[in-house]
């Protein structure tokens, strides 16, 4: 939740969307995290005949005893669930069962959105896709998440993992110096770009939707996504008229720029311009060189990058971090620690803007140390929110049947004795 | 524009908004080109006295002789302006000027969106924020992108460059292995992650707005963004029980699993299952080891890591990269080449789904090579389109005070001579 406002409603501003999450993994919980996040009704429908989404049996677990590599108990549950199921109703349906299809297509009926990421084609054979849908309910919006696009690729898209996403998407070859190996990105960009631009498309055509009452396809490329980034500046382009992109700590045509060392931690600056450069040789006591033709203007700078560069790894290797941020800041140039993950998720700022939020387990609470995703936008009106437990494998299921669908406690029963649900 | 289909229409989704466009640098212009791409009609107010948007002055240019570092002509335009100014309209309005207030909050009256990237506080300081804004337009969006929130920091956020905000979220310690420096990150993260959200933001308020007539201020923070996606996973709970970030180019606890070297060029495999694990020792000719205790478990792979990695590298480094893909395709390993950004860009399925685009001079046309991001996102009824070149410095401002405002030929040319426009 926000912080309050006399304004504030405690709604999110998707207060009202009915969501059917039929995602696993990582790129599509992702995409219907934020969408929760937003304030949709997310109902997470998941498999029962092999322990619902595959992030419940990633370990390690939240157990009563703590963090855990395995698990004991059917209450622990695991951290990726933890994360990613917030603010969702889970219910069970097999879609491979015959008799799935149709309280499938009544939920379809009456919901706003559906969200997968089988690969390209599942949905097809299961009976479920768009096309099937669209008939039962032509405002709804359908939202696909695949590895390389809804048309599929040869081969199919089961090797539509991160770190395959990242190898050709070129990401790998943006860190580094010319002939160093690629750089494996730890962060999983390739799992949660695509589940961005998909929540982007979905919220459009709910736009369109809304305004129309036409309801769309949405197909989102996990490549295309994070190629796109990739293309933000034409990188080769600039390579070819002198323009490196990897030029590993430094930046030379910016110098001084760069992340350098001091006695215990490493930092940041940014000083491209000539007053941020001369507050930098100045912060490095070095104040005589603002003149020198050697770095007194851009060119000369980066010109003689390495040179400065050395200067201000020199002044800073054996100095506190402290003193050399304080110094850097007095003279009013962009400089910043570079933390580590573990220091920049308990950024007070952060935190109090609810960027990143601490997760709770449904029974055991909060672990202390561990946090999770926020959603990054701090709306003046509308409330975001994303506090709710994870909910064990089909906790909502009967519920939802009831509420939606209208079923009583016996056909509720029969279907679960089926193994429909 | 997105391939043809029987019901598809040929405007985006976001026909009939209006935004007006308040952004410079990258952050804020790319929330602005994913918003035109969608089908808003993007407003881009540059404060004529300075050039512009600073993205203009950036070198290298696009002139009638190619790509250059410098520019000689005025047609001549920056490659960042070519890619970020893609689809919007251009109007000169110097908002420091007395009487363009009026002139302004006439178009914010008219529109449905503003976007804007001043450092906190600046819009105020203007008498352009949302309090005042509000008053005249009740129903708009008003989305505002910094550095670190709308409420500002200790000694402002003129810092919020890209590299800082690596730098600050944690996300330079995701790749490397420990002990190795921060890995600065040549895609410029910071800057893209948080325009994302932005648009996430901004499009969840017009859905709120077009149900309830209310509009709001949305406010998204670059380091919020990015630490937001640094917190998808709790890396540091995890690494306190032995689960390490930084482990370089494999992931042993995965194996086999990483990048590995080919006589010729590199490539990633993701083989964590027994099924992967048992493909990928067919494919470097060691089928025997499949039911070597050593390998046969994901526990044993995982303990000897180490060697199974080693044993690949070894397989690899002297065959061609085409033979290594072949042999891991053909045993069913998800396998991929690392590309470098130029190869990446010109993928024939990412051109062919648009996300990825060629990028086009308003007079000298498209200059073979140059490349930019698409709106990776395929409606199959809405369409996308980010092939309008951009526009130089206040192409429309006459058409849009004529057209929005009703201003006749005297009133606009008096408001040119007095230096407003």
């Amino acid at each position: 939740m926000n912080q309050d406002s006399s304004v504030r409603e405690n709604k999110g501003p998707l207060e009202g969307k009915v969501i059917l999450d039929l995602t696993t993994a990582l790129a599509g919980p992702y995409a219907t995290l934020l969408l929760a996040g937003l304030g949709a009704r997310v109902i997470k429908i998941e498999n029962p005949s092999r322990g619902g989404d595959s992030s419940r049996n990633n370990s390690p677990y939240v157990t009563a005893d703590g963090l855990s590599v395995r698990r004991s108990d059917p209450d622990d549950m695991s951290v990726s669930m933890m994360v990613r199921g917030r603010n969702k109703e889970s219910m069970t349906l097999n879609l491979k069962h015959p008799d799935s299809r149709q309280v499938f297509l009544d939920l379809a009926r009456r919901a706003d959105i559906i969200v997968e990421n089988y690969s390209a084609g599942v949905t097809k054979r299961l009976g479920i896709d768009y096309d099937v849908v669209r008939e039962v309910n032509p405002k709804l919006i359908y939202t696909s998440i695949s590895g390389f696009g809804a048309q599929g690729v040869s081969g199919g898209d089961g090797k539509a993992m991160d770190t395959i996403i990242q190898a050709l998407s070129g990401v790998m070859m943006t860190a580094g110096e010319p002939g160093d190996p690629p750089v494996r990105f730890g962060l999983p960009v390739g799992d949660l770009v695509a589940p961005m631009f998909a929540v982007i498309g979905t919220l459009a055509a709910v736009i369109h939707a809304d305004a129309t009452g036409e309801g769309q396809h949405v197909d989102v490329s996990m490549l295309g996504s994070l190629t796109s980034l990739v293309a933000c500046e034409p990188f080769d382009a600039l390579e070819s008229i002198g323009i490196p992109l990897r030029t590993g700590a430094y930046v030379p045509r910016l110098a001084p720029f760069g992340t350098f060392r001091s006695a215990d931690g490493w930092f940041a600056i940014c000083a491209p311009t000539d007053t941020f450069a001369d507050g930098a040789l100045r912060a490095i006591d070095r104040p005589d060189l603002a003149a020198d033709d050697k770095y007194a203007t851009r060119d000369a700078r980066v010109h003689n990058a390495d040179e400065l560069h050395d200067l201000i790894a020199a002044w800073a290797a054996d100095k506190p971090l402290g003193d050399v941020l304080r110094a850097f800041e007095a003279n009013r140039v962009p400089v910043a620690p570079v933390r580590d993950t573990a220091e920049a998720v308990r950024d007070d700022l952060v935190l109090r803007r609810h960027e990143v939020v601490p997760i709770v387990h449904p029974r055991f609470g909060h672990i202390d140390g561990l946090y999770g995703s926020g959603l990054p936008v701090n709306f003046s009106r509308s409330a975001t929110d994303l506090s709710q437990p994870a909910p064990a494998l089909g906790a909502h299921t009967d519920a939802v049947l009831a509420e939606m669908l209208g079923f009583d406690t016996a056909a509720i029963e029969q279907l679960h004795a089926e193994g429909v649900l």
